[in-house]
């Protein structure tokens, strides 16, 4: 995800003592470990014809497929020992996979005592892409400051050197930009300290049966999981390094299968619940650092979104008091959002960022967020039901009951075109991937229904197509749940496997098959390379084929 | 001066520990004063028609002849608290005079919660060029590592930025490479903690009689003093920021004159002959940290020069624990001096980079270069013959009188040109200001030979002029030893009278009133603006004309 302008007019932030301390208090340790770079790499266009001369390793073909550049030229990292770097001169580490953490290194003056500062550059690269394409060329709609590219002087040498903001990466390149015509520098002693609150030793391997290569997947999906793991879950440890509400629950989801750190969910739940928007709306993201603060983005699904994490934490832990304490919260979402109702029971549609379901800027969002309204509700209604069991709330149940009538109605009624054989969404009746499943999602077909529109869906092929991970999950899910475990597999296979073949060390934010440029930022270079809501794999290969 | 390569061959440090701990115990205490910005400044181009509307404050013309930017739209520096800077936009302080220091200051975000790092650029510049010209654009001859340019990352905001390195600047740039489209930042509360070793209380006032022109370039000398004493005499704080021998000699000259901080020039004497070179030659220049060392430069004249510099502590000081440590080094030095006569006893020429005397590159040093020599070997002489008042020492002198003897015949036989009534130098036999200068320095002529030459001089105007500071301090040096005192005034005023009237507030390393581009690294922006040798004004005022 990244920042959209639609910041809430008059925005303010209200905070909820109790529950922010709450977070606070849930706030996990973080576990560090020492890497170091695997070997020295450098990148040559898929396309240039020949392999360099005068190197000792073979050209490696991973990637070969990927952002036009192939790894070749490798060494091993102790050749640094005898490359004095000149003005110019560059090198690539390559820490064969990728990290969260702190970059720290050593650098050493070589030939005459330096008499002039050293003045190099690091860019740090989660993909090949990153390191070889100019920075200065980033003409895309999300600021540069995200491109991880330092410049650095150094007035004495030698110096040992450590970088104080966090990286994702798996490249480093160091660049000498000058030193004098008198010195060179000798890189040594890279490494970083990495970084998460995920606990690799809290997860279950997999049966041995399960297939090398969904195994494979479910690895990347952990590594994924792990490097998004942090004092909350963020989104990307590149981008935006923070909390969405529409990541946090797939990751939760996938934690109950793996990782299993209930807590981490509980903070970040009680964080939106703990710091809402104008009206207790709550923020579709959340920021840490200086100090816990809801952004001004509001979405419609994200707001829902509250109450499926909610819903799933309880299913996944049973903490009662949890969601005694949220709840009122949670449905206090299916208030506001029910305002969006039409008269038929239809979500008011518009043309700006209200809702996001997916990068697809053609994407007309009606139908899904009539799904998604309908999705959640039930799931509100299904823990109303549970609260009822005390001593009140059969009010709340009633509503919910009433508001999913309304909905369920309004979506058959003017949302599914009987000679189409589609639900259509918006005023020019478009037929999306995304209309269909969030609206089979939302069961307001029966199972035979679904079953018949997920198949006429594949075969047809509506051009309004998925982008991300995070619109694929949502068909693998609701294949799955229509009894299509096959079809699933094969979709998971298709497309995050396809991300594996591509030599991906985590998912990746973005992946349309169709496009290996596609970035709804205007550059591939600033998407990310390591993104949470991507990490679902794991969780329907251990929850389903496992 | 810079660095230029002619390091020494399989080059080695000599150590005396004695005399570097000795050099260590007089490190001086630094003197720290928080300074702010004066007010918000922009330059337009010298030739720009117009002033650009919206600002209150009328153009001033100060520099208007400098560097072709002219300082205008001046602000009050509270102007900035309603100063939002959005990508791209840029704000310049101007501290009002010339300072050394660490620079601080806060950033505030505007507008929504920041999502996304603030990517920020400092500039800081001695001279409205280092801001206005563009960096990338540099192609110079010494390292680009020495603009003072840095690119930072703001994680977190709000902030308060203290940056770590030293600078030496007038002028701040921050300008805004991109935060994100919601946020802009503010800054705010922009500091200097300037740094000396020079105490400006210890320097008396000049007497209310002095001329009012030569009392402001007193006082522009005195704060070049000031900025360039620090842990040692540097050249420059900007560049190269270390222990140059030339610029020692004239900073001490001048220092007795004014701060009378004896000890710091004890330190350095200490230290030029406690780190020596390959058979002990006294280097052009040391390094203070990460830990005392000699570059591996070595000048012909540079190394004559430690004799000057003792034989002027000396007579500044009388103390003769010193001298009797560090006489030994500094006969050494004319010993190797000597090396260099040829059978005539004329300094052999050669084309490398042997001999500084000035940065003019059509100079030859080879006349130049005898009269350093023949200057020396008398200052020496000098010490010798205070030395040999103890129980020894009479061996030292006698070989310094037939050296004089040699290198005076030399001179007159073979540099001095009958029939042009100048000084020769180099096979092309030819006639250049330093020439004339420093053999008349050597007194090989007698007074009223130097008068008629120095008047010839002035006449003739020889193409191969004078383009620093240091070559012009010892134009006046010889006009007033030989008794050309209001000709020496007249030519301080047209000198670093132009600079002063050009608006300098620390004198330059390199002025050449016939053009103003000049630079002996290939661009002004590299230049020092603040440089120690151009500093002896003070020395002549007080001195002469006090």
């Amino acid at each position: 995800m990244a920042q959209i302008t639609n910041h809430i007019e008059n925005f303010k932030m209200n905070i909820n003592e109790d529950f922010v301390r709450k977070a606070q208090e849930l706030e996990p340790d973080l576990h560090y470990k020492t890497v170091r770079p695997a070997q020295l790499v450098s990148f040559q266009p898929s396309d240039a014809p020949d392999k360099p001369d005068g190197w000792d390793l073979p050209v490696h073909n991973r990637a070969d497929q990927v952002f036009d550049w192939i790894p070749c030229r490798m060494k091993p990292v102790e050749a640094l020992d005898t490359m004095p770097l000149s003005k110019g001169s560059s090198v690539c580490l390559d820490f064969g996979t990728h990290h969260v953490g702190y970059i720290s290194f050593s650098l050493t003056p070589a030939g005459s005592p330096p008499d002039a500062p050293a003045h190099i550059r690091i860019k740090l690269g989660e993909m090949p892409c990153e390191i070889m394409e100019d920075t200065a060329s980033y003409q895309g709609s999300i600021s540069s400051s995200w491109i991880q590219e330092e410049y650095l002087h150094i007035d004495e040498l030698p110096a040992r050197i450590s970088l104080p903001r966090r990286y994702a990466f798996r490249y480093m390149e160091l660049k000498v930009m000058d030193t004098s015509p008198k010195y060179q520098v000798l890189l040594s002693d890279v490494s970083c300290d990495t970084v998460t609150s995920g606990d690799m030793s809290q997860v279950e391997p997999l049966n041995e049966n399960v297939p090398e290569d969904l195994k494979r997947i479910d690895a990347i999906a952990l590594k994924t999981m792990e490097d998004c793991m942090q004092s909350v879950f963020e989104d990307g440890p590149k981008r935006d390094r923070r909390l969405w509400i529409g990541d946090l629950r797939l990751q939760a989801l996938t934690n109950y299968e793996t990782f299993k750190n209930y807590d981490l969910v509980k903070r970040c739940l009680y964080l939106f619940a703990g710091l809402t928007q104008n009206e207790h709306h709550v923020g579709a993201c959340l920021f840490l650092r200086p100090a816990p603060m809801v952004d001004d983005t509001s979405l419609f699904d994200y707001g829902l979104f509250f109450i499926s994490c909610l819903h799933d934490y309880y299913q996944a832990t049973g903490d009662r008091e949890t969601l005694i304490h949220l709840w009122p919260a949670a449905y206090h979402q299916a208030e506001l959002a029910l305002k969006r109702l039409d008269e038929r029971g239809v979500v008011k549609d518009s043309s700006d960022w209200w809702c996001f379901l997916d990068w697809n800027d053609s994407l007309n969002k009606q139908a899904g967020a009539q799904g998604v309204l309908i999705y959640t509700l039930r799931q509100a209604l299904y823990l109303a039901r549970l609260m009822c069991s005390e001593t009140s709330g059969a009010e709340s149940v009633k509503q919910l009951e009433g508001w999913i009538e309304t909905a369920v109605r309004g979506a058959l009624e003017y949302l599914w075109d009987k000679e189409l054989q589609f639900f259509i969404s918006g005023q020019d009746r478009q037929v999306s991937w995304a209309s269909q499943i969030w609206l089979v999602l939302s069961g307001v077909l029966d199972q035979e229904s679904n079953r018949r529109l997920l198949e006429h869906l594949i075969k047809e092929d509506p051009p309004v197509g998925m982008v991300t991970p995070y619109m694929y999950h949502h068909f693998i899910e609701a294949l799955i749940q229509n009894d299509m475990k096959e079809t699933a597999l094969r979709y998971i296979r298709f497309y995050w496997g396809q991300m594996a073949d591509m030599g991906a060390d985590c998912f990746w934010e973005l992946f349309n098959p169709r496009d290996r440029y596609a970035s709804p930022y205007g550059s591939r270079i600033i998407n990310s390379y390591c993104h949470a809501w991507s990490c679902t794999p794991s969780y329907f290969i251990r929850k389903y084929f496992n």
